[in-house]
């Protein structure tokens, strides 16, 4: 078949939409057709070319929502007509990482899934004669895609997939890893280093559960208006507290130290912060913010001896079949927000312009409708 | 009353036995007559004068057993005659870290211990017209010793004093690292940096909780053979595979990666080592090694977003008044061994050899007796 979609030629070059051919589902597969897709940092640092593993030419995008129209062969777990949205960290619920019941990290698909194709070892995106590699495994730039069913979560009907894309990665980051990473509890007093988009679904996740003090830290004080709205009951200014002062400020304002702090700002200097502004004992740091190639995290090992834990969490340790769904309950229930995080909405066509929002730090997320 | 002590005079000098005077316990404390301590490499650390809160001169030794010989106004959970551990770790139940049920580090006396004193900021030795310092709330050098009730574990009256002071350190290290803060389960994979004291008692607690593969790591294949003993399955010897492949050697070895990885060295590159060689997804190191002053830990960011948590623990994650008398039990009990450890058994007069023994790795452990 034909599909629209936006297609990466190469880094640091705008996206052109194109008429791309596009293989049916394989044994195992669906057809799913993208009604809206988030724009996120990470398509922007694949197509900045600092992504080691980006290839191109590629489909973009791993923030979904949409219908399965077709399915593949032995396909039990969706049909044709199930609203879902597209993975990029799938549930399989049979390798050694999902039977660990440890961690959300499935392993079944991850090697082709880094090459840029589909499980079989092929891509299924043509154009112009040109193989076009997927990405993230889900390429949800394009109007229709192919996923494995293990890579797609089925969600309600009634969720208005031009908010509950977001869920595909933003949101889930956020809340899952105070959720499912942390597990912060109630009265728990929480920092979050950095309040974009990832920062302030970290805020909404810790209100969420029930968090005492929620304590946001931005260089950028216009950030705290929206923070305090999702939540954040504190604000520290690194430039107004000293910025090697942060660590103490906080531990002034939570009587010894967070405990559970966030960093989502991708760091290595805040990730550190993060750390030792946790309470000894017991205080946990979590990273999701993704540090530059090359960088590393340091601190005194005396941090962890006494008592602090350094961990980290991807698509916030959420699974995605068996989680995702629960988060769009979540959503439609009004237990979180998402509409006011969707600042700008547009066309395919306009796709170029979500990542010129971003890279200005004029959106918090914009998405793409098709 | 006087008795007779082995006092730290200065730093880098021999201890020298003296006959010392020492005050009689206040409210809430006891007068405990050591019978036994071991001479752990902590008390060879403040001695060297690298040791910045090291004090002089000083009755070092944290590593007793003995008799409680008279109780202070208002003490309730100790009587005369009962058998003890002092501990450095006290535990008062009723500070924040006590109440957060979430460490063992309490609060209590903190600040007065660190500073060589007794919680009512007094020292209770003297010698020759000078003060002399407490050590780490336990100055098990000296026959007769004053402590806070809070400080002191009461063990079983049929255990011998010359085995069990090793459980006033080096074996609650050991084993409650396993036990408490990693919480090793039955059919884990783990991995033990240093074959030294703690690294056996590493060793012989996941035995006990039935850990599956249990690998060694050490310079020194002398050591090898103890270590079998106590239940390391595989050695790895960095000289054999190769510095900088011991990850991944420990990766082959466990199809993945640890389950759990113990850093016994207070090396900040075995540190590294131990984190990165942990399963991606769930794997957790824990730091129990002391590294030098102003040394640091790093890792790529990536290897905790991935799944792995870098922890550590103090006194194995042990609360010295509930959990020490349980590792008595389990001593008595055979489940953990002692009695190989302790290489060497001397008198007070012969203290200084136990430290030279240490210093030229002939002992396990060295126990002076009273």
């Amino acid at each position: 078949m034909q599909t629209r979609a936006a297609v990466a030629w190469e880094a640091k070059k705008p996206l052109t939409i194109e008429t791309v051919s596009l293989d049916g589902p394989g044994p195992g597969e669906v057809l799913v057709e993208i009604m809206a897709t988030g724009v996120c940092h990470t398509d922007a640092y694949t197509l900045s070319g600092l992504d080691s593993e980006g290839k191109f030419p590629a489909i973009l995008g791993h923030e979904g929502a949409g219908i399965v129209r077709e399915v593949g062969a032995g396909v039990t777990s969706v049909r044709v007509g199930d609203h879902v949205i597209p993975l990029y960290t799938p549930e399989c619920r049979q390798c050694k990482t999902c039977l660990s019941r440890r961690s959300n990290l499935c392993t079944s698909i991850r090697s082709t899934q880094g090459q840029g194709l589909m499980p079989d070892g092929t891509s299924r995106f043509a154009c112009e004669g040109d193989t076009v590699f997927h990405y993230m495994g889900c390429s949800t730039f394009s109007n229709f895609t192919v996923l494995p069913e293990i890579a797609v979560a089925k969600v309600r009907e009634d969720a208005p997939f031009e908010k509950i894309c977001y869920i595909g990665c933003g949101v889930t980051t956020g809340i899952g890893a105070v959720v499912y990473t942390a597990k912060v509890w109630p009265g728990a007093n929480v920092v979050v280093f950095g309040l974009g988009g990832i920062g302030l679904n970290v805020i909404q996740g810790a209100r969420m559960v029930g968090a005492d003090k929620i304590i946001g830290v931005d260089l950028n004080p216009a950030k705290a208006e929206m923070a305090r709205r999702f939540g954040m009951t504190h604000f520290v200014n690194p430039d107004e507290v000293g910025r090697d002062k942060v660590v103490q400020a906080i531990v002034d304002l939570t009587g010894g130290g967070a405990d559970f702090s966030f960093e989502c700002i991708g760091n290595v200097h805040t990730m550190r912060q993060a750390l030792e502004c946790c309470h000894r004992g017991w205080g946990e740091s979590i990273i999701i913010g993704v540090a530059p190639s090359g960088t590393e995290i340091s601190t005194r090992p005396f941090q962890l001896v006494t008592g602090r834990v350094w961990k980290g969490s991807a698509f916030g340790g959420a699974r995605g079949r068996t989680d995702v769904p629960k988060i769009v309950d979540w959503y439609m229930d009004g237990k979180i927000e998402i509409d006011p995080l969707i600042t700008h909405v547009m066309p395919l066509e306009e796709i170029n312009t979500a990542f010129e929002l971003m890279e200005k730090g004029e959106s918090i997320r914009s998405v793409v409708v098709f």
